[in-house]
């Protein structure tokens, strides 16, 4: 048995997708960012960082979306969610999970998170400023040189697509209309007609 | 035959010592961020992010260190660099390596590569000023909750060992000795009398 820590409007949602994808039996945690639950002394006995997602797995508490994306996908072998006997293609799934993590969210924390990196009010509103134009410059990246389709990676649906999903998502809060980028925009669309898409943002919505 | 394309100062040095424990045969390619190869037409048609590291293989280009790492582990399986058949403790190796592309890095980028999120020489000045005591807390966290020792992920080197070697030796540009966390320090000094390092380290000062 799994347990799942999440909160809304957060990158936990493509670990919740993946879970759904994979069919697996979890126990939902939410916590509430609005109560700062993440730095509660029970959460952070849990998860020592203070954010999610955090996994709860019969061997110890597992951290980072790339991560959990991959052990999910590696435990629950028969819903293929990721490929790991390539290892060009891993590494290819790898190298967008890790460009989505250390530097499209990173870009888009720097909206609603920039106080992790500066103090000054001028400098979090020149974040902000700065963080739109970023998001964009980002998914024109994504759009031409990493996203393949119809999935991420192409043929094959993959533990990417929430992830990817997940984060295009957030361009709406930037200004950027992802229908603007014609891939990743279709992939948006047929990813909210999914069954474990809709599972998990109904349970998240909940 | 690999082809590595790095620069002096980055995490492309993880990589590189990557490749040095693993025995690989590569040809070494060194881009000159003081001239701004790495924006050059030629380059950005290797890799269009314009980053370090790239690794050019028989099937195509890689890229992101935590990519290339598992890459470099998998391909040459007698150098036992990373387990891939454990699926909680690749989550784990795996977790460690998200933690430090996603914020270690990224905590350290605010000091020297500001300009990526803020435009303000003002904003510029504050990342930086906030950089060191964020390099400082990743590391209070890296030791107590991440490190296990004498290896990052404890009695079996791993491809962890040059990537957080090599983040540990940014931490002196931030006025922080590795000296004062007691487990990271010596995997410090340890690290450094590797031959694999040594001869990265030697590469790249020639």
């Amino acid at each position: 048995m799994l347990t799942f820590y999440w909160a809304r409007n957060t990158c936990a949602l493509a670990t919740h997708i993946a879970l759904e994808d994979a069919g697996a039996s979890y126990e939902s945690k939410r916590l509430d960012f609005s109560k700062d639950e993440q730095r509660s002394a029970e959460y952070l006995a849990i998860n020592p960082k203070g954010r999610v997602p955090a996994l709860v797995t019969p061997q110890g508490v597992l951290t980072e979306t790339p991560a959990l994306l991959i052990y999910v996908a590696q435990t629950h072998p028969q819903a293929k969610l990721a490929d790991l006997t390539d290892p060009f293609a891993f590494a290819q799934l790898q190298a967008f999970a890790s460009y989505l993590c250390s530097t499209v969210h990173v870009m888009h924390a720097h909206d609603p998170r920039g106080a992790r990196w500066a103090d000054e009010p001028s400098s979090l509103a020149d974040m902000k400023r700065k963080s739109h134009g970023n998001m964009r410059d980002c998914f024109q990246l994504i759009e031409r040189d990493l996203f393949r389709g119809p999935w991420a990676l192409g043929e094959t649906y993959s533990v990417i697509d929430p992830y990817l999903f997940t984060i295009s998502g957030w361009l709406a809060g930037h200004g950027v209309d992802v229908a603007g980028f014609p891939g990743v925009g279709a992939h948006f669309r047929r990813m909210g007609e999914r069954d474990s898409v809709r599972r998990a943002l109904a349970a998240e919505a909940a």
